[in-house]
């Protein structure tokens, strides 16, 4: 229709797409290079697609002066985590780049660089997409493609009354993250403040654990803590029609955001309902307990209980004591 | 990070999500209603998926004041001719909608009434997606899904030297119809105007024919004509290293277009060249080109020979006596 907004900062659109995103679908045999509509491909025998998408709009899911290879990487992880909250192993991604007047080549191709790192680390490539140019902010959008032995996906809805709650990792590390990049803990020592931008630049997908998770049998449901661990384990109890208690002083934290907490404990309901924390939220009979422990050993990663499922509806969060604390209350989701 | 713009016209994000996404979500059982972060599904056995994506941009792909429920078939419906053109039968797809604060809930309705209106028609359903606000002009992208025998989808690069080159129906309507929309032939009867301005709003994927000659194993190459025949035509003979020529006089019109051009021949151009076609262009051996014909008259289309490949490289445009037009110059794409 109209013709896209000049960019004289950008090469050609075919310039762009041979140059830079041409060589991150060279491993995509059914991509052709780029050089088709489409991409053709097929998951193994037994197996069946597991699918997400997710949009990102500069000055609301990233700031523009994020390194831009940043920006690419955690666009690709925040979609790997979803993928791996599914026991899903990554096969690869569709990727459309509204480019706004500001982005210039140096952008994109660091942007690319950025793509092809976490392409190498996670085994994935470039199946298709499309490239425009917007004169609103620049605007990213992913689909996702993994594979997982058809019907073994663990969805939202399997938690069942009895069940324990368990997360991985560390909880709360991306929202201090961002904070200390907003320079809201000027005291906080150097090697806090790197780690938690770390987290917050560039989250962990859990796809090893996720996989051996889905592969035990055991879990009853899962999935990956990104609006906020309140939020995300009311995402389950309502899927699941049951109600769900979190001890908040069970929640694993890591050293730089136990510090944080020492300072003032006012910041917990940050680290309860921050998000960006990319970890896995699952349930599972305390039976399983100890396997799935063991299986996260194995991997040196860590899994933690941190609350109970029971017949109801809602999240009751705790404190040690086992008094209410009011921090379920949607207020918190806007910290 | 940043909260999104407020947008006090639409109902909040999971009430939006709950009132007009999920009810088309409702046929794709592995959406789960979107309760879930992914969508699973498998091709059946046999069978490989074909992916395709498109973003599009208020202002650039469509008017802000175009009706919601044809943006929304036309974006299905340039998708699902991508899928066509590979002999592809749709199966779903993942949408991204970032709203911009003029979007208004009567808006969504309405937008969401036309993507129901045509998963009805070509059997496909809403697998997943994301929505997000946004301060620039509304966009959309779409990542579309289709399957084919694996291995039968026919590519841009089988073009072969001594091959027809044939398209369906007729090319220009959708370029003239955009004209017809800004007034720029005032004198044109009002049936034509309808027609015209119908094939720019509601292109008709080939789907039907598409497949059906995709299932005779009688295609080297096959594409959508989006970009304009003279570009997608060399965009063929660039992927199959070989040189094509393209008879003007041979390329099927409509009467409306035909009216047109006896009004003024210098409008030719914008017939081979505006784009927004959706029709099928393909090249075959000169042999299998009467059972093509046939398959095309058994589904009530047309299919025409408009030109021929030959060894060598680019596009040769000719007039009825052979004479080549310059018509192959880039600047006709940007009519």
């Amino acid at each position: 229709m109209a013709r896209p907004p000049d960019n004289n900062r950008l090469p050609g659109e075919f310039d762009l797409i041979a140059r830079y995103f041409k060589p991150l679908a060279a491993n995509m045999p059914g991509a052709l290079g780029l050089d088709d509509d489409v991409c053709t491909w097929a998951p193994a025998l037994g197996e069946e697609l597991v699918l997400t998408a997710d949009a990102l709009v500069a000055g609301i899911h990233f700031l523009p002066e994020d390194p831009a290879d940043l920006v690419a990487r955690k666009m690709l992880r925040v979609n790997l985590s979803d993928l791996a909250a599914k026991g899903a192993r990554p096969v690869g991604y569709l990727m459309v780049t509204a480019f706004s007047p500001d982005v210039d080549e140096a952008w994109v191709a660091t942007f690319c660089e950025g793509l092809a790192a976490d392409q190498a680390e996670f085994g994935i490539g470039l199946m298709g997409g499309d490239t425009v140019a917007t004169p609103g902010p620049l605007t990213l959008s992913l689909t996702a493609i993994g594979t997982v032995p058809a019907g073994k996906a663990p969805r939202r809805n399997g938690a069942r009354p009895g069940d324990a709650v368990l997360v991985s990792g560390s909880i709360g590390d991306g929202a201090l993250g961002l904070k200390v990049l907003r320079n809201e803990f000027p005291g906080l020592d150097e090697t806090s403040r790197r780690y938690l931008t770390n987290r917050y630049h560039l989250p962990q997908p859990r796809v090893d654990l996720g996989r051996a998770l889905m592969e035990s049998g055991r879990v009853h449901a899962m999935m990956d803590v990104s609006d906020g661990l309140v939020a995300d384990l009311a995402h389950i109890a309502d899927a699941s029609h049951v109600a769900t208690t979190l001890r908040a002083n069970a929640v694993p934290v890591s050293e730089a955001a136990a510090a944080i907490l020492a300072d003032d404990m006012t910041r917990l309901p940050l680290i309860l309902t921050g998000g960006d924390d990319y970890e896995l939220l699952l349930t599972a009979s305390p039976d399983a307990v100890p396997d799935l422990l063991g299986i996260a050993a194995e991997l040196d990663m860590r899994l933690t209980i941190v609350g109970e499922i029971a017949p109801g509806q809602g999240v009751t969060v705790v404190d040690r004591d086992g008094a209410a604390l009011e921090l379920a209350s949607k207020g918190y989701r806007h910290f």
